[in-house]
């Protein structure tokens, strides 16, 4: 069944057609935009709330503004599915997010009203400001930008510095500040609260004016003298220029707040805004998921929900006869709260991924030591070196992706100072749908070449919560990175006993002949599938789960050059800097001459897709690490029959 | 000559020694520290004006708090020379920043008083809140924690991160913000000019008093209603409240500003503040080289002036009879502007480095295309990338241990967008002096692992204008990474007409026979040398230069394999993932087995030293390589004879 956009949106194939609507028709157009994103997304899946929230203010800004020759930023882009539907993208938007579909995320490369990539928080400011600069620059007077962002990527410090330089670079640019309280999780620190003190103030909006016209009144009498007068004139005058609020105190005019819902105000203001030159921010408050009452309610739940009955509200979820294994989420979420039970000590850190992480667990369960501190990851990491400094065993839970944001913050605050912080890596490796800004592909080669760094990853659930136990013992006294992938793992009964993993070492799964897989983390399942696979053509390679790719199990290394001529690695990363060449650096240093064979992501972009498709495209699913044994053994590939397993699953 | 503390200075063994003087005494005791300052940099060098700027607050500090129980954080810490002095380390201080001696910044591993490694800015906020956060939870009510941190440091983003969630998370911390206007360039930015307008404001210290002394009198009257004084009052709560402030809009506590210079005034101050819970900052006013005429006139120029004559300022230079080579940072700053005068599209941004990168020379000659961002690195970044959707041809410099701090932002906004931003990572390799948090190590491993990336660099100074213009020509459209060491280079006559290097291709320096050396970068001159040596033992290494870690010139590198058994690497980077282990990958791809020894940073910390003293260290000056030769093909070395040429400078 295709899914019908209403009959206004029908007929809008661009911007232009948009602005050929009277004013009355927009409420139309605004409402079938919605109606069209819940459709889809409803039997399509994607990022729901946050677009639904800015449905009017994207009919509103591709009215009044002249894009894409005007350039807008969607800070955090999975807001920007109206923007996309209004932009040429309408009929394929039920693709969005599907292998070679579009993407979740406004691209460059996919439209030219998609000024700039943006899938990680908090840059639009900093990019829309370099795009004000340059028509500046070439004097294209005329040329407007805007930054869309929402009060949570308001936290993260590159808005801030954007901000900073955009208050004295004096371009035309308008920042709109989509307050709705929410990021995934509910937003939290002192912005977060600053921003609900100027909303629900009743003076606050109007104070400025309000103080302007008061003052030409002061009366002079007997108990306020002259004197008094000027100096509480003088005062306010200073306040009220340059200090009565935050951005102002910024250098940047303040608009606001405004109902974000109203799309005939946003209309008008956003007219009267364009024309006003230098930076300016307007204050929008938004509601996340407006127009599902569901969404609304529960905006963390409805922030990307799955497939769902539109009608009844029934997120669907597969049902399965057997027991299933969890995800490797829940199992960081649970045992972190076991071993925090045994070791008071423990903390837990999250930059603004308490569901995503599952460490909402425990911050539900020991609120006090357990802190969201929002999206500022160079913050989290280098809170948690200053925690650990006074002995805590902090885990910082932290998407790989993310993590490249703190990268500084490891190397000079956790790192060169050997700080035992516990770095848990989720997310590493191909997420799926989020596609390339997300895929969590260069923690290995960029943490590995660090001094003092343990780089671990589990093959299973187990693993999981043996690394996390080794981790907090006092015999650890390093940064302990742990990383593993989005999704379930492998054990349905999950809960075994935690024991010490020594660190720096592997295991030997199988012995074998001719040649080796070496793998690191959960791929070494599909290689085990692999192996058996190959059984078939009597090839039977050894494997070692090596569980650290710094530092190197040094024993089963020498032990598996020496008894295999062939090697092959297999790592859910990078191959440039990563695991297999960790094993290639050893082998140079002491002389050995295996052939190698490195399988893992490799040295392009891979975009979005489920994990599966992804695997299978990159040359590291099961039936790919089979292909490369026969490759590497020169045997003809013997059809894959019913024996090969499929790659086991990892995303939920 | 041996340097003599002042009397008093002399008997401060600890800040046990210091709380024992009277108030009085306080006075004499800071002007010595300031002397013995003054006399150790003069003579050792070093960082100077930033602890200069300090003295009258370290000296408070010490006195007033309970160190090391009560934890003090040194944001950058150059400015903790005063610090090292008064906890111990007053002899010692000579060795500052000298091979095997002192460090340059605080370091836990010097002293309990170093509650934390500070090289880079902007981290103490974060720190701190970790350690206060830790003091609550365990119960240390009587526990102070203080962060110090600059105006400069507070413009970068992870200082905001840190301030949103001090503003929530409520413990006894005191942020000092030291605003002395300039790092080690002036500051640039919005929050500077806010930190100006709230100093200069001869109203706004004393505003808050006044206004809520002033609301209790306001007189009713004809032209001045109740319910308008009710108005005007409401408007003033809000604003003072919540609003008034930058600092109290993230709730936290503002006091100040104060002069940071009244040593009287900063003890009762502190005191006071002491006793206040909660989280709250001190604004102290301060003069960078207080108390020496020359380096309060000129703060740049002596921020680290290196060895002068005290009394008279002359700074010495080293005096030579014949042209010398300039520093890379010169050459950079000479030819960005020979190449934007050409090309209109070129833009230079830096983040607060304009005199350290040679920026500034462009920023006199085309203010309007050269940026200072300020410490943010982050921004800087995207902010390139902003101006790159526009056609824009932006050098970014930056230091490549500071390019850490901006790791996302390449990933995210460069790479993936293929956006040909043009990234000039100055310092690359061992820095020397600043240690650990300052070399340049892990760029090669940390951008090899991204797609679309170009990383070069240069081995002298005409390969780097070559690169440089390259890198802006029109078939360039991705990321283009440039890395040059500090200091001096090889050509006194560097002004070399400039040609494009084909993207990916190195040039063989010498033919030879049995071990070829392959070089990037500037280190290609300390194999240079070596080749020279080796050849009395009758050993003829090849040598080639190749330029580009990536892409890699795979004809010279099959001509290399194909033609030598032996391969010898020598990189300016961490052995760990970088250009050797490049190498390797392409031989493992290609099934080449030739013996291949690694040469460059080792997976260790290297501390400070002069550049010389610490390559010879490594493993990777003229002679380590000449041993490195000697050993792959098993030849006894040739003693060193006068024939070998010391490795060349690279430090200015």
């Amino acid at each position: 069944m295709e899914i019908q956009p209403g009959p206004l949106l029908k007929r809008i194939d661009s911007p232009t057609d948009l602005k050929k609507l009277s004013r009355e028709e927009l409420h139309q157009l605004a409402d079938e935009l919605r109606q069209y994103i819940i459709d889809v997304v409803s039997v399509h899946g994607g990022h729901f709330g946050a677009s639904l929230g800015v449905v009017e203010l994207t009919t509103a800004l591709h009215y009044v503004y002249n894009t894409p020759y005007d350039q807008l930023v969607w800070d955090v882009g999975h807001q920007a599915y109206g923007h996309k539907i209004l932009t040429g993208r309408r009929d394929n938007f039920p693709t969005n997010r599907k292998y070679k579909g579009l993407s979740g995320f406004p691209k460059r490369s996919e439209s030219e009203y998609d000024t700039f990539g943006v899938g990680h928080s908090s840059t639009s400011i900093s990019a829309a400001l370099g795009m004000s600069i340059a028509a500046k620059y070439k004097g294209e007077k005329d040329r407007k930008v805007v930054a869309v962002i929402g009060d949570g990527s308001m936290t993260a410090g590159m808005a801030f510095e954007a901000m900073n330089h955009a208050g004295v670079a004096n371009t035309d640019m308008l920042i709109i500040l989509n307050d709705n309280g929410i990021g995934i999780d509910p937003n939290v620190g002192a912005l977060k609260e600053y921003l609900t003190d100027i909303t629900t103030s009743p003076t606050y909006n109007k104070v400025k004016d309000d103080v302007w016209k008061l003052m030409g009144k002061l009366p002079v009498g007997k108990n306020f003298t002259r004197a008094m007068g000027h100096k509480l004139a003088e005062g306010l005058k200073g306040m009220v220029n340059s200090n009565a609020n935050l951005f102002e105190a910024l250098k940047i005019r303040y608009f606001g707040p405004i109902d974000g819902h109203n799309l005939a105000k946003l209309v008008d203001t956003l007219k009267d805004l364009r024309e006003i030159p230098g930076p300016k921010i307007l204050h929008i408050i938004t509601t996340k998921g407006k127009g599902y009452a569901l969404a609304e309610k529960d905006q963390t739940k409805w922030h990307a929900p799955g497939l769902f009955d539109k009608v009844t509200g029934e997120i669907f979820k597969k049902k399965f006869d057997t027991p299933q294994p969890p995800k490797y989420q829940d199992v960081f979420g649970h045992t972190i709260i076991e071993l925090a039970e045994k070791n008071e000590k423990i903390f837990g850190v999250t930059p603004a991924m308490p569901s995503g992480s599952s460490l909402k667990f425990m911050m539900e369960k020991m609120p006090d030591r357990a802190i969201d501190v929002g999206i500022c990851e160079q913050h989290a990491a280098t809170l948690s070196a200053g925690m650990a400094t006074q002995g805590l065993r902090v885990y910082c839970n932290i998407y790989s992706s993310f993590m490249q944001r703190a990268y500084d913050q490891v190397v000079h605050d956790i790192a060169i100072q050997k700080l035992p912080v516990i770095l848990c890596l989720d997310r590493a490796g191909l997420v799926g749908d989020d596609g390339p800004t997300h895929h969590g592909c260069y923690d290995i080669a960029y943490f590995r070449c660090i001094p003092n760094m343990i780089i671990s990853s589990p093959m299973n659930e187990s693993e999981l919560r043996n690394l996390m136990y080794t981790a907090q013992l006092e015999s650890n006294q390093l940064p302990f990175v742990i990383r593993y992938p989005r999704g379930e793992g492998m054990m349905p009964e999950w809960q075994t006993p935690m024991e010490e993993i020594q660190v720096g070492t592997g295991r030997k799964l199988k012995e074998g002949k001719d040649v080796a897989i070496l793998s690191f983390g959960h791929p070494g399942n599909f290689a085990a599938a692999a192996i058996r696979e190959v059984k078939a053509a009597g090839i039977t390679p050894g494997h070692y789960d090596m569980r650290f790719a710094k530092p190197l199990d040094e024993v089963l290394l020498h032990e598996a050059c020496q008894q295999y001529p062939k090697l092959i690695t297999v790592e859910d990363g990078t191959v440039e800097g990563g695991f297999g060449s960790a094993i290639l650096e050893f082998m140079a240093k002491h002389g050995y001459k295996n052939d190698v064979k490195i399988l893992g992501i490799p040295d392009r972009l891979v975009e979005h897709g489920t994990p599966k498709e992804l695997h299978q495209e990159c040359g590291y699913d099961a039936a790919a690490i089979a292909q490369a044994i026969y490759g590497v053994m020169q045997v003809a590939a013997i059809p894959s029959g019913n024996n090969i397993i499929a790659t086991p699953p990892v995303l939920s």
